[in-house]
């Protein structure tokens, strides 16, 4: 079972990467960009069948390694 | 606009990062992980109402900066 993953940082946490490329697509010419926030994408395929029990891998694989919870979120969603 | 921006490995690139998550969510005691591979995820906000224009700005800024076309591929959808 394929998943996709989405980590990002939570909405009150200031994201100073995304800041950092809003301005560089600026120095480039790059106009009518207003906020760029970055966050991480995982494709992760599962050896399970049963959906319950990916979707349980997944979301163990996010607390414990993938996402910081602290200030972050994460978000999956089965691709196939 | 809101657009979301993925930015993946070409499938025959090797991604020495997804294998390091792969082992560490062993060493986690994580069992069921066949493979992961790692992207970006950017959440853009464009100062465009017309949707050919956005989608425009949003293929510029991919090409031009957040994307490197020799090892990745880019993709993203509008959100609202």
């Amino acid at each position: 079972m394929k998943f996709e993953v989405f980590i990002t940082l939570k909405k009150e946490v200031l994201d100073p990467q995304g800041k950092a490329i809003e301005n560089a697509l600026g120095s480039l010419g790059i106009q009518g960009i207003e906020t760029v926030r970055q966050g991480k994408y995982f494709s992760i395929v599962i050896d399970e069948k049963e959906k319950n029990k990916a979707e349980k891998i997944v979301k163990t694989a996010c607390q414990k390694l993938l996402a910081n919870e602290t200030i972050e979120e994460y978000s999956f969603k089965i691709v196939k």
